[in-house]
């Protein structure tokens, strides 16, 4: 998949779980990008050790303070990223910061609807805003036809668990149902995303990673972590025209919304 | 439709568009609910004073103050129609109060999203868990077999616009990204209400009910208010089972998520 090699890359929510391991599987790579951008809240923090720590093995890789839920913040972040760029755009953004806390329809009180819809949604939207000059640059400047992650692209980490139609099969032993609202609605957001950006050749695509190990998936999950970036990076390699507006798994096959 | 009649009805958002609409063919049907409210932010204003007069006319209307993003006032309405129905329950709970203010991609702030979540998708939230005691009574209470909005209901006031499969065919002439990013998530929250709501017997729906010349719609809608909600009167009397947990039209048709 030469023609999909993506040069410049940022994940958020970049300091533990399925962020850390996209960040480790870029870096890792035999041919890897030239720049990984990997965002967190607090890269001072003790949380974000184990990516400071590769971050000072590997050049190509920058850290960059993002409150996904601070436009200040947000936009600080991608002024850092231009300046580090130069004359280069971002090939691809990867909006994988997110959180799940436990919901009921007893237990949901309004608060927990709007922070978890802040995080989830908005985050993501300001984000993506924000970096779009620098996605749009990186469209114009690349000989690719088509679309594809090489070329330009946003891929929004969702979930089966904000498939509407799937519901019924999950829900009982996993209701969180503020978690199901905020992914269901950046399910629709990615959705908007195909149209409003289909011109600038900017792929737009979100992603169910499987029910992964991690300290928002429980260590009652399916998968490990290797398991699903792997499936993850062997996706984004791939991922076309074909899939833009959709919801793909980790596998590649296409989800129902 | 006689198995369908029923005796108390809640309609949110009632001083205007739709909502004013539903409560005058409540109203004036031969056979009318022994109770029909009618919420609005304020009873007291110039805007409610259609609604007031048509209550003046008729006892079986009572008006009840309900700011649906503010979980004291939802709370308090719940108690006063408590007080109003007695030992009856509540049967046809409809979430018609919404906004839809213009938001592009380009435009949307964080704001934006987060003002139209919480009036779209935690307000109807909030009200039906304040009145789910009274929707759990009146299931008990009805000898009805089945699902139907005469033995216990909640209709949410979705639309085509919340589809994600639909998108592209409206995207370009409306493209609302906060009205349908809330609404896809309240599609969800109706699903999840009915998994969660099942075994009470009370049936969960969301509805599309067209392109209406409402405030909200503008006047270039294909609909008027009348022809709506004719169709969402004759939707109403016949929504059992198969439609619980679907995305159903005024037309009676179900819509892809």
């Amino acid at each position: 998949m030469a023609g999909n090699q993506w040069r410049t890359v940022l994940v958020t929510g970049a300091n533990r779980g399925i962020g850390l391991e996209l960040v480790k599987q870029f870096i890792g790579k035999p041919n890897p990008p030239q720049m990984v951008f990997a965002t967190c809240r607090d890269p001072e923090g003790a949380r974000a050790q184990e990516l400071k720590t590769l971050a000072s093995k590997h050049p190509n890789l920058a850290i960059l303070q993002l409150e996904t839920t601070d436009s200040a913040s947000v936009e600080a972040a991608a002024k850092k990223a231009e300046a580090h760029l130069g004359s280069c755009g971002l090939n691809l953004l990867i909006n994988n910061a997110g959180i799940m806390p436990a919901c009921s329809l007893e237990s949901a009180t309004a608060e927990d609807m709007l922070d978890v819809y802040n995080t989830n949604l908005v985050g993501p939207m300001l984000i993506t805003k924000a970096f779009l000059p620098l996605l749009k640059k990186a469209a114009r400047a690349s000989q690719q036809k088509g679309m594809s992650c090489g070329k330009a692209a946003v891929v929004n980490m969702s979930t089966v668990l904000g498939s509407i139609e799937k519901t019924p099969e999950n829900y009982c032993f996993m209701p969180v149902v503020s978690y199901r609202c905020s992914k269901a609605a950046l399910n629709m957001l990615t959705k908007c995303q195909s149209m409003g950006y289909k011109e600038e050749g900017i792929l737009c695509t979100a992603l169910h990673p499987g029910w992964v190990k991690t300290e928002l998936g429980s260590d009652q999950a399916d998968l490990t972590v290797d398991e699903s970036v792997n499936g993850i990076m062997n996706v984004l390699c791939n991922l076309s025209e074909k899939h833009h507006g959709s919801l793909v798994t980790w596998e590649g096959n296409v989800l129902p919304w």
